[in-house]
């Protein structure tokens, strides 16, 4: 049965999210204990052994879903109210597959020196920060300095929890394919907080044809109408100095990966190279319709629950979130996240096909898998502690 | 069987609050109506119709626990890690006696320009402002300026809680002891965040002998060590001139209420007036020790739970809040604090005694009473909508 705009607007109403006790407040003695005069002989604990805090307050296992409302889902710069039923269901994907608190954090402003600052004086309020929905090229500026200021893990989700889901379902298809994932020849159209991010991590781990293209075209180091970011991007990436559109990208390419809003055309697809794989990622209209893409590529994937191989960052964030506060690391690493991505893929295991490189997004022990691999890897990489 | 520190510390890991789900995610059906896709619908119609932010998202009934940890319950400057337990509990109570959500927000700052502005900033995470244990005098400023700066209800707990519920209990004293709550002399010791509020609610009540010790002695306006909060109290208290300190303060006076964390004689307690009412609300340790003040006081309350009469904040801050925001009002008016104090007094009923002068902490009926007399003051002072 479809789902009618009635059953989404009863199920929002007063919101998604309540604040719950742990143990209720039903006597004297309760209340002499949670508050006034027990609650003094913990503060006091706090302040004599700050890291106590760790342990006697919920801060250490809450994340805070911060957003600007600058770039929402489809939607774009709605603003921060209008964006609160997508941080309570952040906060609500966190309950639910890691077991972490979360509150959502909207802000009334869109200076990054105000958003840093907010955070920095609210530090002592939670125990790390999921940035979502803020556009680009601001968002790299604000997650760089956020996660200088703070001492705590920091990660823009629309960036590096779409890298790690992607980079999850490329490995996967690989492994599918039976091809050298370091070899593949992607194409990425979007370069905006995910194609970036997305691009990154595919060099992180291993590939080295990366061609991205921006509205205007391919990224190329001859352009001269580019921002910084993308500067940077045509300084590593495009190592065989393409120029033109899609059209020139794509043909003889590997892999599409689409995180833009845009569409592709059939007859480009075409173009692809033999056992293509398409990642048509746009919500809610795929780039390229999945059945249209695949009478060209041998794997397609789509951001849809209407489709198989549903690249849902959901698949990363909870475990990502949960691993780093398990370790009670500082900072979340490259080594994390390329972990968390080989964590997503070993839960598909042996049940790997064309139509399954990646887990359900419902599939509970993703989060478990990716929590304990995340905490393994930033151990190792030396952020804890 | 008395509390153990291990059973406190032992209530406290973990913390004391949940964020949890209003319904659960369990399908990929649930998933597509709190996240993506369907949650865009709502995102969309907000964008489109801001008030609908009140309807479908959770923060039309979050009140934000704010502090900076400078003053917090007889432990002083602690910060804001230390002060997060007793922020927790506060969350807890606002959940326990008015089912609204609450969240903890410690601020890693004591600059009253960085605090409001951090308020300002995320103005829309939520529906309304618990200022707590923030040190007089800056927490007159602080409290004046968010007042100032957001639409939304407003209270520094530390004082207007605290001024409520002494005005519910000397109402309720001066009932039982059948005297004109207006005539009573009035001696407050401690000029702090408490005392002056509490001064400023009896006035305000229609009480006009209110004399206001700080720890230098009788606050009158010859005096000139004070800072600029003690000369306006100065300008409109002691209409009889006194100078001196206690022992010229309590001669004849009818009521001593405590709020600092002083200790006072039982001579001077011995020169108060017949039926004379003694609230030493100092915790955990009275001003004076309540079998002390009953030798010569008719009625005696303290801020403790093992004596009688236990002046204590939940019987008004849960109702205050659920109340203003119940009416959807901008602020919380002066009407509506003595609304408030009536609607405590209100609940004892026909209960009314010299050991039962407010309602039991533990009072479900409390929080409903308050709440439904401070939404009808809020709507005849034009503060709603």
């Amino acid at each position: 049965m479809p789902i009618t705009d009635d059953e989404i607007f009863r199920a929002h109403e007063g919101g998604k999210l309540s604040v719950e006790l742990r143990s209720p407040i039903d006597t004297q003695r309760d209340l002499s204990i949670a508050y006034t005069p027990g609650v003094a002989q913990v503060s006091r604990a706090i302040h004599a052994e700050p890291e106590l805090v760790d342990k006697y307050t919920w801060t250490e296992r809450l994340v805070a879903v911060v957003s600007d409302g600058t770039a929402v889902l489809g939607l774009g710069n709605i603003g921060p109210r209008a964006s609160l039923p997508v941080m309570e269901g952040k906060a609500a994907l966190f309950r639910t597959f890691a077991g972490l608190n979360s509150i959502p954090l909207v802000l009334d402003t869109t200076d990054p020196d105000q958003i840093v600052q907010t955070l920095i004086n609210l530090r002592p309020s939670f125990g790390a920060v999921n940035l979502e929905d803020i556009s680009a090229p601001r968002c790299f500026e604000i997650e760089r300095r956020v996660i200088e200021a703070l001492d705590c893990p920091v990660m823009h989700d629309d960036q590096h929890g779409t890298a790690i889901v992607v980079l999850a379902a490329l490995k996967g298809a690989a492994q599918f394919l039976k091809r050298d994932l370091a070899s593949l020849k992607v194409v990425m159209s979007g370069a905006g907080a995910a194609g970036v991010a997305c691009a990154e991590i595919l060099k992180a781990a291993g590939i080295d044809d990366i061609v991205v293209l921006d509205s205007r075209g391919i990224i190329h180091s001859g352009r001269t109408d580019m921002v910084e970011y993308k500067n940077k991007l045509a300084a590593w990436s495009n190592p065989r100095g393409l120029t033109g559109g899609i059209a020139e990208a794509l043909d003889g390419a590997d892999v599409f990966i689409g995180v833009s809003a845009g569409t592709v055309n059939e007859e480009h697809i075409a173009t692809m190279a033999d056992d293509a794989i398409v990642f048509a990622m746009s919500n809610p209209d795929p780039e390229v319709h999945p059945d249209v893409a695949a009478k060209y590529a041998t794997i397609v994937a789509t951001g849809r629950s209407d489709f198989p191989n549903q690249i849902n960052n959901v698949l990363a964030f909870p475990g990502v979130f949960a691993g780093a506060l398990d370790a009670g690391a500082r900072r979340i690493t490259e080594g994390m996240k390329l972990a968390a991505a080989d964590a997503i893929l070993s839960v598909v295991g042996d049940d790997l096909a064309a139509d399954k490189i990646v887990p359900s997004p419902l599939d509970p022990r993703v989060a478990a898998a990716v929590a304990k691999a995340v905490a393994a890897a930033a151990h190792a990489d030396g952020v804890t502690g």
